[in-house]
């Protein structure tokens, strides 16, 4: 292929057996875009029907399989893609009778896009080593649409030379794939974005709140104060429809609760203070009380209205 | 002069006669702007040593002179330009008995760059009115920086009429001045601003000392972030500065707190809840404690390393 008219680093990358594991709102791009860029790409997913869907629906369904197990699915991959819910997910699909690990084949890569904990992602790679394996830790930024425009930011844990060999192949859904120091730096990375997260947007919704009961034009006072010290992506993106009340634009409150969670358990461990965080986590507990649980984390403000 | 070469708006205004009361680090160079743009300057400080630097140190210093009270350094003048410390001090210089009001003639406009309580622009606009005069309450953002380069953004309450007459002069230091609603309503859109921010700062805080913690290389962590949902302004500019543990770029510690005490004060009138920003605001008092008063704002990291 011509690698001055299409810029993605995929075109160059040689076609390889992947596997994919988890077919959710992303890992369904995500190993759509494995497939458009050549590889011969084997899905399993929990919901067997959603496997099947996913290589009905794409084109070169030659190149396509689904399988019964994760075992089953990593079997001849040279990469195994996995992208579940949270650690026990995982460990069940990788370490479980039939899972990735039971079935890839001596010196394969097992590279995990799941936001889990940094202990979990440490287990795995010491579970991959004494199996001849290879694991990388790859939470993504980015959400649905990063996942589906293959603009994902990916952030990794591992070792240099295994992230070397995996990152062509993630870069076809990426816009940046950086390895972060050892295994489970990916997972610390994703907790700082997360914690960022949360004080931001508390910040937000007090502001915006305050403003309305005040009588200000809270549109008009945001795009004043947006192009200065108190601006941020979610004062751009999420402030006109946080001061309308409309929540419905990806990364739902109860994801953030189970990220939250492993930020303060991981905090217990490594002795960080986070205050601010704790109290915004507890804040989207009254969020999910209040019937918010598949808003999106914008929707803190509701708490304040 | 030619609009067509230079595109300050004050290029095309008529010279006025102004007053400027407050020669401190926004209003120095404010009030070089403003004679720079060719009005003829009257300045008033509290300390005259610094009133009379500011004649001696502008060139074209025919236009300019300082006066020994506000009253007299209002005198003839059509716009007078405020920027003092507080609300007691702008009190004192407005409606003292040698107060700005005390000196201003008929029509002319009183222009307040304090950040101070919408209550005292209300209660100064009031004032005014009773004496045949005008009042813009019109905080600024932008810090030194932005009184120094011309590029502040002001946030004004008050008569749309008396705003458009005060604006062309306010654009020989601002890069947007803005009418948010009637009077006190710039100074709400102040508060707005600084909410966000303390949230915000907290929030970037407690990622970067987590992320220290765990080892992470946070300059590379902040780059990889900073591209998506977790971006601010503040970590941008000030993410760096932080993981250094270097504190001398501006808006300080002891500021802030003022600010903050307005804005709490304002949410006991209105009813907002500001759980983060009430605990934020003691934060920066923990900061004042353990000698960081003169830190600026980012310094809340402190206390968490």
């Amino acid at each position: 292929m011509n690698t001055l008219i299409n810029p993605r680093a995929y075109d160059s990358t040689p076609s390889c057996r992947v596997a994919f594991i988890g077919l959710g709102v992303m890992g369904y791009p995500m190993a759509g875009h494995l497939a458009k860029a050549g590889h011969e790409v084997t899905v399993y997913n929990r919901t067997p029907a959603k496997a099947s869907t996913f290589v009905a629906q794409l084109a070169g369904a030659d190149k396509l399989k689904h399988a019964n197990t994760p075992a089953l699915a990593a079997a001849d991959a040279d990469f195994v893609f996995c992208c579940v819910g949270n650690d026990d997910d995982l460990r069940s699909v990788v370490l479980g009778d039939h899972g990735a690990f039971a079935g890839m084949k001596h010196g394969a890569v097992l590279v995990d896009h799941t936001t889990a904990s940094a202990s979990v992602a440490r287990e795995l790679d010491a579970a991959a080593r004494e199996r001849g394996l290879h694991f990388i830790d790859a939470p993504v930024s980015g959400g649905q649409a990063g996942a589906q425009n293959g603009q994902l930011t990916v952030m990794c844990g591992g070792e240099p030379a295994v992230f070397e060999r995996a990152r062509p192949l993630v870069m076809a859904f990426a816009r940046a794939c950086v390895l972060m120091g050892p295994s489970g730096a990916g997972q610390l990375t994703k907790m700082v974005n997360q914690i960022c997260i949360a004080g931001l947007v508390q910040g937000l919704s007090e502001a915006i709140a305050f403003g309305l009961r005040a009588g200000l034009d809270m549109t008009e006072a945001l795009d004043v104060i947006g192009k200065g010290a108190a601006q941020s992506w979610q004062m751009d993106n999420r402030g006109k429809t946080m001061i309308e009340g409309k929540f419905d634009f990806g990364f739902a409150v109860d994801w953030m609760r189970k990220d939250l969670g492993l930020v303060l358990d991981e905090a217990k461990r490594n002795g960080a203070a986070l205050p601010v965080t704790a109290l915004v986590d507890q804040f989207y507990a009254d969020v999910q009380r209040g019937g918010g649980s598949r808003w999106d984390t914008s929707s803190l403000i509701t708490r304040l209205r």
